[in-house]
């Protein structure tokens, strides 16, 4: 249930968001659920300005919601930069591939998107966590280079090495924002066990999807 | 942890938007953690075209994220209306009071927001839902009346009403999307249980916020 995430950085205008713009419907079409995350660093702008919920939030409203039958809008205010572990964990549950656009550091793996004519190199602090390139050019490195027209070859690196064979456990344990791993067993227990404490409770008899929160703060 | 509901309704054009927006810094400058849900029934729109999120959502994400250190913007696709209650409980924890808008159905007490100018009579469907009335008129209720003006004596009805004396318990289940009503024993019972399985696991000693999923889907 807590998809894999791949992260696309590049120095800027290299064309990160052009390169997840034709990769998202090429991975759609091969019937995958595709999350973004984007990283901003500066002001936070996403509401419309004028509609309803944007004027709830102007007045003063630490979150506010747009729900339809389609879709569902979230702005809330935060204290601190989200990881994120945590945004996946709170947001894209169930999904086959989140792609971040702006984490340059973190533990996820990582593709450079490089354009020969914007830069003379790649980013300076290249670790084991890069995975590939999207390139105009053949840069000097082991790992896979894709041209920045093989949206198709991009895809189908992505769907072999974090999508498939991507077994998910059926429990997930957030404390305090990160995600815990649990070995098969315990991650067993734990629900094997929630789900006998709650199964004699009203509504709670054959429990497709559950969440338990607790809150000591 | 799960915050009080109160929905403000009204025929069209009577000016319930305009009321939140007034009611929301009245509340905020007390103190308290606002949060409004929009319901919406046509097509949804809440991005700015252009923006990088924007454009992930059109290349076909089902769920896009703006993250800055001092807000978060999610929109999801989802399938059929989402209920209050599963809003409530996934986005809007901690807070002290969600408005809703638009919702003239359903369980949340009700306040209708009605102007002669605009129409003859208030809703038809009143019923033991209604807990008061924002209107430049006097009208035939029992149920408190607020003049349109009186946005400091309607605050201090919610707040009396809803906020105070509110003892949010500090675990909360959500399963299939409904909240399941704990009573004390319950509510401790699995708190206690749950994080005295999860204690011996590394980062889970002393957690202030734990969520446990289970998706059986």
């Amino acid at each position: 249930m807590i998809p894999p995430v791949i992260s696309f950085i590049a120095r800027p205008n290299h064309g990160k968001t052009t390169v997840i713009e034709k990769l998202i419907p090429e991975l759609v079409g091969r019937g995958f659920k595709i999350g973004t995350i984007k990283h901003h660093v500066h002001h936070f702008e996403m509401d419309r300005p004028g509609k309803d919920t944007w004027r709830h939030k102007q007045a003063g409203a630490h979150t506010v919601a747009l729900s339809s039958p389609t879709g569902v809008g979230v702005i809330s205010d935060v204290t601190s930069d989200s990881s994120v572990e945590e945004l996946v964990a709170h947001y894209f549950s169930g999904l086959d591939l989140v792609i971040t656009e702006g984490y340059k550091t973190g533990p996820m793996p990582k593709i450079e998107v490089f354009r020969k004519e914007v830069s003379t190199s790649p980013l300076d602090n290249r670790d084991t966590t890069w995975v590939a390139f999207v390139t105009d050019t053949t840069l000097d490195s082991d790992l896979p280079q894709f041209s920045c027209g093989d949206i198709s070859g991009l895809a189908s690196f992505l769907v072999d090495s974090f999508i498939t064979g991507n077994t998910q456990q059926k429990a997930q344990l957030v404390v305090d924002g990160k995600i815990i791993p649990l070995n098969n067993f315990v991650e067993s227990f734990l629900r094997q066990s929630v789900l006998g404490m709650v199964s004699s409770l009203k509504g709670c008899e054959k429990p497709k999807k559950l969440t338990f929160t607790i809150d000591n703060e």
